[in-house]
């Protein structure tokens, strides 16, 4: 069993990972950070530097200003970790970096498994295809999400822009008479109700279409793929590991 | 078996509906008029009022300026007439619900059973759930349709805006930072390969969604709708008729 | 504010509603029934003999064994009753059927307004379509169900059936070498990971396909078509209601 | 510009293909084989062996028995052969196979590069995947198909499997009452109306699915792919070479 701290351990997602790992085969948490102590099973300190507890990797689901400490306490003790807080700085970004020139850290801009097949997928096809295929992406999520596209959709289409190394170009919605260019990618936002999050790639070409879709169905998504990251990064070398490398491993 | 003369017999949809009523039990090629006459196994003439032959319908796919000669001969024979012809003018439409106070005039939008039967759809659902559920619609054409969203799309939204009676807005597209407002009605245009024509509108809740799709594989469809009204306008009374009859009369 | 006696107030689907019910503009829940109390912000009673508060309706999520005092209790206060509990034995479904003559009673297979919604648009277009379209359904559910296909699938086919009155019948999945007939009805189970539920239905035809489909986001649809229900026999005359009236209701 | 023999220039498919070669920037078809030669822009011969105009490839949509003709000229003329035609006997099989050591030689049980791209796309994630996500099949065709599952269903169930290398299997069409197994492939056949292919192909997992599907619009797609087999083929080393090799040309 790989031995883990969990930093926010909590927090929203410190609670759903404290449950999730309750029936994991791989992984134990063995001690766990935050102000709040109340209903855990493993010792709790407010202060990380309090823990003397042996551990394997760090999971860190808290705020950005824990940065530091958790800097401090993973590079003296050795431990890998493993950072999924999101909202960091440009500085902030830098010292994970620099980091992980002493230690191996896990750093990713979206922790779901399947986002991250689904953006491995589209490097791998995007060049071969895009000559004889238009490229769509449709997203839909719930109507309080306030920016269109999502995130994750410019993320998609960006993979899709950099890996055909043509001048493609983003068109966000269509409304009007002119015909569809060759080096549109069409992004659509779709809002309505409380849908948690889809993501659609479509290539259509002559006579065929090949449509690659993602469906998250809870939030949970994030927390799984925190602990394959943990089961990823116990053992391995100093240096930035990302989803992407935990998805191509298996290959 | 309704004995039928088709105006046009020999254009690109007259082609297809000799075909198809060749294995038809209900309806028969009796007389058709076209310039071209080659390749026919009835009657043809160049123009219809030579045509002496005995028929049930008319049937009219052919050009808008044919309208005047079809309006005489059919008023004066008094025999139901079915316009499968696009782009009448204002001035031609009014005409053609003059001849719908003499004889049995059927005229309709989209001649596609399904687009009909989902547009009925929409009409008796909208208003129910338009309260609780967010209604976005999707649309798909090949990359050389120049207008979007496509005009079904609009017929779709307007039959669903229609129905609510209540200050529905359309929103063609979405890109930036503003939440959806309830009463809003997205509607998104997607453009690649050869797509035929697929519609889809969805009604996302909480906790649900529910979505109505309508592709069409082929333009075959507006064939058979065809077909279909001249099953439906044989033996009628004298009045206007749309698809929006045949869909309805089997319920 | 329709003031609601909440029966089984401390189940999970009590939870649900509790929760649910602090955000209504309509629905007041003023009393609870069930053996625990806590965490209850209005009073809450170990046996409903005993509840003297004035309330306009009473919902049950509780136990098929409570049915006998609550067919006491409403019919004495002639309060009309909502029962969401499920696995009523037929005696018992006969004493809900009794209850209805003398006050308003609801009682439905299913309490989601969306798979209702679905259900009632395939009455009024199966008929019409069936015999120039193919209707198949397929359904998707987590990987723990051990039923296929779905009782909801179920559901909606016999609701085809019956709507045509043609000796349609079922095909369960398919495998080998025998052309399908106009007749069948499939009907495919999909299993897979924590799938909530999602339900199809095909209608294919010559050159066209419609596709109604309803998408499970989150359990919370039980919750929400009983508060809908709640509403909806406020102020009826005596009688059995089901989700289908409610889904009438507003068209 | 690429030479090309078409064998079988006037059959359905070489019709498809004499048509698409007009508009094509790579390929010119300067001789054809058929017994019927009309309606040609390029000479046509009876017989393979009287030809002998210069040509850098030759494409086979005939028969199985024109093969051993097809050998010979190929073999002694030292020039690229795609074998499109369906039907081979396991000894024609071994005959392509024989060929192909003394020159190039293409060969594939689906000429459509989408359905390639897909199979493709299986190989590299299904082995990643398989752990934590059920797959599961869905294929649906028109209402004339006799065999279930499709035998492109099938290619791509044993590419998965075969990727898997675990003792998965096959599970066609679902009724009754057991638990989903985690190493089952279900596969599912939809037939209605007149459906071209569909094939979707479902990784359920945790709080998430990813579905990827091959829709086909017209039969083109098999004519676009075999051209596509002719620019590759050209200038090739000897050897048997498939859709595959396309498809992986480019990454």
């Amino acid at each position: 069993m790989i031995k883990m701290l969990l930093n926010g351990c909590n927090g929203k997602m410190g609670k759903v990972i404290t449950e999730m790992a309750k029936s994991s085969k791989t992984i134990s948490i063995v001690a766990g950070v935050d102000r709040d102590s109340s209903n855990l099973t493993y010792p709790c300190y407010g202060d990380i530097s309090k823990c003397e507890v042996d551990v394997d990797v760090i999971l860190d689901f808290s705020r950005p200003d824990a940065l530091d400490s958790l800097c401090e306490y993973s590079k003296e003790k050795n431990i890998p970790i493993i950072f999924c807080t999101t909202g960091f700085s440009p500085e902030q970004l830098l010292k994970i970096d620099s980091l992980s020139k002493e230690i191996p850290v896990f750093h990713s801009a979206n922790m779901s498994i399947g986002i991250n097949v689904v953006n491995n997928v589209l490097k791998s096809i995007s060049k071969m295809l895009y000559k004889d295929f238009d490229i769509e992406i449709i997203e839909k999520h719930h109507n309080q999400k306030v920016d269109a596209p999502s995130g994750t959709a410019l993320l998609l289409a960006n993979t899709i822009k950099d890996s055909i190394n043509d001048d493609m170009f983003f068109v966000k919605g269509r409304d009007g008479s002119s015909k569809r260019e060759p080096k549109e990618i069409g992004i659509h936002a779709i809002r309505g109700g409380n849908i948690i999050g889809d993501h659609e790639v479509i290539f259509a070409g002559k006579g065929e279409c090949i449509e690659i879709k993602h469906t998250a169905i809870s939030r949970d998504v994030f927390a799984i793929g925190s602990l394959k990251a943990c089961e990823f990064i116990y053992g391995k070398e100093k240096g930035l590991y990302t989803m992407d490398d935990v998805v191509n491993m298996s290959n």
